[in-house]
C-alpha cells in the first residue's frame, strides 16, 4: 500500500478523496478561552487591588469553587501540574530513595516528579484496555523499598482504583493519581480526584479545562492541607518559621480568574466534545483495523482526547498514518510515544526492560490520538474520517 | 526606653510624634503595572491567536529585549524565578551530592534548590557591608566534595564577583548567583548577569521588574541554550527523543505580554525610586544608631529594597521598632530573619553552626526593608522618618 502511495504522491490520494489541504493547521486540541469582556472586567479588579499573586482572592475563591466542580473534599491550586505533582510526592514524606511503581504510558512529568523527589520510577506494564497501569501486574514489582504507587488515569479513562487501593493497603502504600487527563471523570459519579491519597489535575492550555497554565491537587486527609500549603510556598509556616524544603508553586490572580471564568464554561465545552465524538464513532467505529478505546459503563470520561489504535491488519502503520494527516495540515499526536521506559534518562532501569513492558511497547506505535475539541468543525471531522476510512483493512 | 512607651502606650507616641495610623496599609512594595488599555490590547491579540503557552511569540519576544535590557548574552525565561534556579543548578550537571558553598543571608529558595537538586547547601558567612557572601570565607569551607558556589546579589548589592571568580577558577568551581533582586543592577556598566556561569534573576510582583510572577536565567555559554530550553520544557529534546529529567519551567504569553510592557516602564520607576531614596538618606542618613548601606561608586543599583541597620545604640531593636511601625499600619519587613540556617531543615548542617556564621547571625536582627517603590508619597515617607527619628541614639 505505501509503496503505491509513494509511486502515485500525494496528489493520487487528495483527487482519489477529493480533499485538499487545509490552509490552516488542525492541531489536536484547541484552548477553552472565556469571554474576553469577562476576562478584561476581572483584570481592572485585579489591578484596582494591586494584589498579582500569593493566594489571593481569586486564587482562594477559585479552590472552593473546584472543590464543588470536582466534588473532592480539598483542593490546592498551583502554577502547573509539574510543580502541584512533585509537591504531592513530597507531602507525603516518602522514604528517600524508596521506590515509586507507575506507569511508563504517561507524559514525561509523571516519572520527573519521581526523581525531582529523590525517589526511584518502577514502570509497570499497561492494560490494553484503558491502557492505564495493568494492576494486575502491581504486585509482583512490590518489594521491601516500594513506599507508593503512581497511577495515571490516561486520556481521561480511569485506573482500576479498586484493585490499587486493594494492594495499597495490602503492603501499606500511598498512591497518587496524574488525572492530568481526567478532569470531570467520574466513577459510579464519584470524582475521580477521591481516589488514592492525593489526585493531581493539570490545567494546561491543552487541557479540557484550562487556567492558560495550572494545576490543582485534590486530596482528603485534612492533615494534608497545611503541608501542602507551604510547601507550594518554599515551605514557609509563617514570617518567623520555616520548616520544609519547599518550593515555587504558587498560582497567580490572573491565572486564577481565568480559571474562575472556564469553570463556568467546561460543561458547555464538553456537550460540544460530545457531538464530535459521535461523528468519530459514526465514521470509524466500523472500520476495520482500527479500534476505539471505550471507557466503563460506570465512568463519566473527561473527553480530553480521543485516541484510536491503529490495528496490525489496517493498511498503515501509526507512523504513516500520522504522515498521511500531516499532508493535509492535519497535526494528530502519536500520544504516548515515546513512552517513559524509552527516554535516554530511563531506558536503563531494570523495569525499562521491553520484557517487561510488551503492552506499553506494542500499543506506543499503534496509538493516535485525534484532533478533538468543541469547535472542531464538521466537514473537517468528516476530512477526517475520510483518509482514515480510505486505508481501512 | 521600651518600658516608657509600653507605659504611655499607643497614644503616647501618636501624640508626640502628631502622627495618626493611615487608613491603609502600606507595604514594603507595591507591584509596577503596565497600563491596563496597553496589557488588554496584548491579550486580544493573544486570543487571536489561541496559543496561551509554551514558548510563544510573546515569550520568545520578551527573551530578546531582556538581554537587550540586562546586557546579557543569552536569557530564558521562567514561570517563576525559584523553577529558574533549579534548572540553572541542574543544568550544570554538579555531581549528585556535592557541596554548594552559599550564603544563609537570603530567601528560602536558593538553600531549597540546591537541595532539591541532590546537592548540599554549605553555607558561608556575609560581608557586613554589603550582605552578601564574604568572598574572603570561601575558600576555608572548600573540600574535595565542593562543586559551586552559589552568590546572591542581596537587595541588589553586588557580591564580590571578581574574588568569586578567582576562587572558582582555582578550584575549578561552577558559580551561579541569584540575581533575584539585581535586576538591572551593573558594576563598571556591565550587567550584573554577565558574572558567574548563570545568573538567576526573579520577577516575582515584589520585584522593581515584574511579570506578575516570572523569572529567567543569563549565561554566555552558547552550549547552555539548548540545554536550558529543555528542561524547562521537561526534558523533551523534539517530539520523538526525551534526554534530561527536566521539569515544567514554561512561561505563559500573559505573564510573558505583562513583561514586555513593564521593560518600557521599569527605568521611570527606578528614577521615581531613587526620588524615594533621595528623601530618606535626607532625613535618616544623619540619624544616630542607624545605618544605611551603600553600594560601591562603580555599582548601579537594582533599587529593589531599601535596608536599613538599626545600631546597637538605637533606642529600640529591630523587633521594637517593627513594631511600632505596625501601630501606624506601615509593614516594614524583617527581610532576611530568618536565615536560611535557622531553617527547621537546616539548622542541623555543620554549616549552621551560629559560630561559622557571626555576621549574617548579627544582622538578622539588625536589618529592616522600608517600603519602598516610586509610589510612596513623600508625605508617607516622613511619617515613616519621623518614627525613626524620635528614636534616635
Amino acid at each position: 500500500m505505501l509503496t503505491t502511495l509513494n509511486h502515485y504522491g500525494e496528489t493520487f490520494l487528495k483527487m482519489k478523496l477529493d480533499l485538499r489541504r487545509l490552509d490552516k493547521p488542525i492541531y489536536v486540541t484547541s484552548p477553552l478561552l472565556p469571554d474576553i469582556k469577562d476576562f478584561i472586567s476581572q483584570i481592572a479588579k485585579i489591578y484596582n487591588s494591586r494584589w498579582l499573586t500569593n493566594m489571593g482572592e481569586n486564587h482562594n475563591n477559585f479552590e472552593i469553587k473546584l472543590q464543588h466542580t470536582l466534588k473532592v473534599e480539598h483542593t490546592s491550586v498551583f502554577n502547573n501540574g509539574t510543580i502541584a505533582l512533585l509537591v504531592a510526592l513530597k507531602a507525603l514524606n516518602l522514604p528517600p530513595n524508596s521506590e515509586v511503581i507507575t506507569t511508563p504510558f504517561t507524559f514525561a512529568a509523571t516519572a520527573h516528579c519521581i526523581v525531582w523527589n529523590n525517589l526511584k520510577p518502577v514502570f509497570c506494564d499497561i492494560e490494553p484496555q484503558t491502557m492505564c497501569i495493568d494492576a494486575d501486574k502491581i504486585e509482583a514489582l512490590i518489594n521491601h523499598k516500594t513506599s507508593a504507587i503512581l497511577g495515571v488515569h490516561v486520556y481521561g479513562f480511569p485506573c482500576n482504583v479498586k484493585k490499587i487501593e486493594e494492594i495499597a493497603k495490602k503492603y501499606t502504600l500511598k498512591v497518587i493519581y496524574d488525572a492530568a487527563h481526567a478532569f470531570s471523570s467520574e466513577i459510579d459519579n464519584i470524582g475521580i480526584g477521591n481516589f488514592g491519597d492525593i489526585s493531581m489535575f493539570s490545567f494546561h492550555a491543552t487541557k479540557l479545562f484550562n487556567s492558560i497554565e495550572g494545576g490543582c491537587l485534590t486530596y482528603a486527609d485534612e492533615n494534608l492541607t497545611a503541608k501542602i500549603y507551604n510547601l507550594r510556598n518554599f515551605g514557609i509556616q509563617n514570617e518567623e518559621l520555616v520548616e520544609d524544603i519547599g518550593i515555587n508553586g504558587k498560582m497567580n490572580e490572573f491565572q486564577a480568574v481565568f480559571g474562575l471564568l472556564n469553570l463556568d464554561l467546561f460543561e458547555k465545552e464538553k456537550i460540544a466534545r460530545s457531538k464530535v465524538k459521535n461523528i468519530y464513532l459514526e465514521e470509524i467505529s466500523k472500520t476495520k483495523g482500527i479500534k476505539i478505546p471505550k471507557a466503563a459503563d460506570n465512568v463519566t470520561h473527561s473527553l480530553q482526547y480521543f485516541p484510536i489504535i491503529i490495528e496490525n491488519h489496517y493498511k498503515l502503520s501509526r507512523n504513516e498514518l500520522y504522515n498521511e494527516f500531516k499532508k493535509f495540515n492535519i497535526f494528530t499526536r502519536k500520544y504516548f510515544y515515546p513512552i517513559c521506559s524509552d527516554y535516554i534518562c530511563y531506558k536503563n532501569l531494570p523495569s525499562s526492560n521491553k520484557e517487561n513492558l510488551p503492552i506499553a511497547n506494542e500499543l506506543k506505535n499503534r496509538v493516535l490520538c485525534l484532533p478533538f475539541y468543541g469547535s472542531l468543525e464538521p466537514n473537517t471531522i468528516k476530512m477526517i474520517t475520510k483518509i482514515i476510512n480510505y486505508f481501512s483493512a
